[in-house]
């Protein structure tokens, strides 16, 4: 399967980046608004699994071209670049592309992070809206922190979520992230309850604040 | 310490009556809006400890009867009774009282659950309101679900989170939910992030509507 992964440079993108990268083999494309900061990126991605004696190819493109006969795309970018990066990209998606949500909008205060949904009711929601319609939406891996799932030499034994409306795509999702060792791949319901599950990421990030010893903070739920 | 839990008779108030009564020596105290009730309840909580060989004594009063000379007060009722029940009680709360709010607002729709925040924000913010200014607010047990909290047969080994702007009085109800066995209490900020914790309620409910064999489902962060 080949896995695009839009705004594949930063943190999120990373860490599935990687991820995918070791423990499966699917292909791996890293997206960018700058085509030469994609390849620079998966050049260092290729070096970090090298060192673990993995001979993988991930390449490097402009977006658009990221996405172009990709069967999943992760729009790992916030949720401030969301909208303009799903449409920047509308024309390489159809109904056999699945569109991945993980953006969170959050703000923050004095008393620490809030969650910050769009007018669309959640950052999925935007996603979907921004889509074009045949494109099927799952919101996903919204509350994984990201400097644990981009440190190969951590276990990550967490729970993530997945919310669409369609289940083959939601299914095929849930597969993809649960090929990703430690990681447990639960079912959260239809787009609709994407707030409740994308809520979360300023929660932990809350209580990483408040408990001594704890960061990178992630959820399991049983 | 004396523990009143105003909404005794529900789950939640059940299901902390029977922990706080198996796992410590705290005095434990029922409330309801109908004395008999609360004395029918407290009787039944005692039967259940006696039955695993504890002679606890269990009282049940009216909401403010109970509330009376309590060290903490629990306000263990839906979230569309809490002002009123707070209200009913507040001749009987002073800055020597900890007002407990464990109450979420929900709604439900055919795509699941929601958090249905109060205007105030949250309904710990709600509690807040609806107390004398000088009595401290703390938010806590939420998102403990509530059959498996009163299963004394079922090890909890969950967390749940308190949230509140009077650090002593966060750190008293810390303690408390601490005493019960396998239950462990995280800091999730102050009282202006209380919307990030109620709403893991309804998260946690769809997540077990949505996946086989997931019931009373509970959170733990790390």
């Amino acid at each position: 399967m080949r896995i695009a992964l839009l705004g594949g440079t930063g943190d999120i993108g990373e860490g599935l980046a990687l991820r995918w990268g070791y423990d499966t083999d699917h292909d791996i494309v890293i997206g960018s608004r700058d085509p030469a900061r994609a390849r620079e990126k998966a050049g260092e991605y290729e070096t970090e699994l090298d060192s673990r004696g993995l001979d993988r190819k991930i390449t490097g493109f402009e977006n658009a071209m990221a996405a172009d006969r990709a069967d999943v795309v992760v729009a790992a970018v916030p949720a401030y670049h969301l909208s303009d990066t799903v449409e920047s990209v509308a024309e390489k998606l159809d109904e056999d592309t699945i569109l991945v949500s993980p953006a969170v909008g959050m703000q923050r205060d004095e008393d620490g992070f809030h969650y910050n949904p769009p007018g669309a009711g959640s950052v999925t929601a935007l996603a979907a809206d921004a889509a074009p319609d045949d494109v099927p939406v799952v919101g996903a891996f919204h509350n994984l922190a990201a400097d644990r799932l981009a440190n190969l030499d951590v276990e990550l034994d967490l729970d993530t979520l997945v919310v669409g409306d369609d289940d083959d795509a939601k299914g095929l999702v849930a597969d993809l992230g649960g090929e990703i060792e430690g990681l447990r791949v639960l079912d959260a319901g239809p787009l609709g309850v994407a707030a409740e599950v994308e809520s979360v990421t300023p929660l932990v990030i809350n209580i990483a604040m408040n408990n001594k010893g704890m960061h990178d903070v992630g959820v399991t739920f049983d």
